[in-house]
């Protein structure tokens, strides 16, 4: 076990922390905004952080964004008043195992996933009575992965869903709620189930097109794949961005919300192959039709000032 | 027939302009930012500017980009030396055969269609003897439309690619080139059909597939409706955007390059069907392999200065 501790952090003056220690079991994107986003903030006292590659615990200590770093997940999470997996959601079932012996009772577990009812299912049986469980998710992001990749400001102004248990008590999800407004996001509840088919729809879905697209760019004879490149200013670009995202984090959203994802695909196919028909058949009207009635959404998120 | 002269304008001090007189048939987002930049960048001594729609012509009048503006099409192209079609590319025939019998001898026809062989066969045969015919197409847009739209500099550092016919005269094309560069835009030069191919996977496809994705989110139902305009950060938000895009302009565009367009689809639908399938039988490598090979493709983009 390696456990390295930093001088203390300055917290904002006049404002109580959330909570006292968080452990951060990962330190990607996410894992690091949100232990720069603490110190920043002041949302803790101690910002314990793990991971498990002894490269990336050099990298961390020189960003210094850690309070203390730990090789395993023991020493991160003992004594800790909030927990929060910031790993693949493959690898939530196997953290939450891991961590279980040693967690305090009245402290808070949660996670950052894109998929919840998979999280539900793979931590939550190894949650012990008496500490709470309240799977997250903030829906924030870039294209960028890594330690390097984090900031203080990733969560201002972003929706973080909270999807609670059943019976769950209602004083631990309002003191998690603190913890991501003071972050500055805005806070959503909803069951895992909903969560997961309104995601597959504006997330997963999304990541695997432009995947898929970018896809078959690489497949094109050379020639045509340095144009691509070259003339991807004309719509193209924007697929490449959300196809840079992290592949492990990727792989494992799929396999991990299936059911809503390939419900999600089979409209999706049902669709553009209408439109393919439109094409080839030269049916005018259902093309301008089609693309006219899908500009109201873009101004429903403008007016939703999410654009 | 309506007819309208502005004050001259101001050319910059020092440049001799490109052309005396340029006609621009329609005066959308493209054809807007093109009497925007010849104005800013005195590139040209007159720019007429030609709309069938009196109210169109009245904003445009009070935006003030036109030298002159002109209810049909003879009184903009007469003594014209550069007209640049600026239409919807299912329109580019019709204007062709209206300026025909009204062109200089001498005289360069251009277009800005994002389709270049359809073009070619429209506008093609109406084109006199003696007049250049040189189909182009900048690469450069936002999802906004209509002559408020525009702005001076929409090509500056983007792409402008020429399809010049065989046989024509190199010495009109370097001309245009010069026009174009003037506008701020970098030159390339491919034959129509090369183009067309190209502009389908970057460009056509990346469009039918945001509005697809849009159009099958429009069609949940309203309780999803209304958060995947909430949540749309995750991913949405960037089809939404491109899904914004004119609805005409885009009818058109795929109406007249369905070939390419239609190959690239089918391309397209093959490799989704197959992440499609790793997905329904947890193949947990072909979804990373996969998601690995497309991050390469946006650092190349990245390198070439497009992001």
């Amino acid at each position: 076990m390696s456990t390295q501790e930093n001088t203390p952090q300055e917290n904002t003056p006049g404002t109580e922390p959330v909570f006292n220690r968080i452990a951060l079991i990962g330190a990607g994107l996410i894992g690091s905004s949100l232990a720069w986003a603490s110190r920043k903030k002041g949302l803790a006292r101690h910002v314990a952080v793990t991971s498990r590659s002894a490269a990336t615990r050099q990298r961390i200590a020189e960003l210094g964004f850690a309070d203390s770093l730990h090789e395993d997940i023991k020493g991160a999470v003992t004594d800790a008043d909030l927990v929060i997996v910031c790993t693949p959601v493959g690898a939530c079932g196997a953290a939450a195992e891991a961590m279980a012996p040693y967690l305090k009772p009245g402290a808070i577990v949660t996670d950052v996933g894109s998929v919840k009812q998979a999280v539900v299912r793979d931590m939550g049986p190894h949650i012990p009575e008496g500490v709470h469980f309240i799977p997250g998710h903030p829906i924030a992001g870039t294209e960028h992965s890594g330690p390097d990749a984090g900031f203080a400001e990733l969560f201002e102004g972003r929706w973080c869903i909270l999807t609670p248990l059943p019976g769950d008590d209602p004083a631990a999800t309002a003191k998690l709620r603190r913890f991501w407004e003071g972050a500055g996001s805005m806070i959503e509840e909803m069951d895992a189930e909903h969560h997961d088919k309104v995601l597959a729809i504006t997330s997963h879905l999304p990541h695997l097109i432009a995947y898929t697209i970018v896809g078959t760019a690489v497949g094109l004879e050379e020639s045509t794949k340095n144009e691509v490149i070259k003339f991807s200013a004309s719509g193209f670009r924007d697929f490449t961005r959300i196809a840079a995202s992290d592949p492990v984090m990727w792989r494992d959203i799929f396999l991990n919300n299936r059911e809503a994802v390939l419900e999600m695909l089979q409209r999706f196919s049902e669709d553009i192959t209408h439109l393919q028909r439109a094409i080839r058949w030269g049916e005018a009207d259902t093309l301008e039709q089609m693309f006219t009635r899908t500009r109201a959404i873009r101004r429903g998120i403008i007016e939703a000032k999410q654009a």
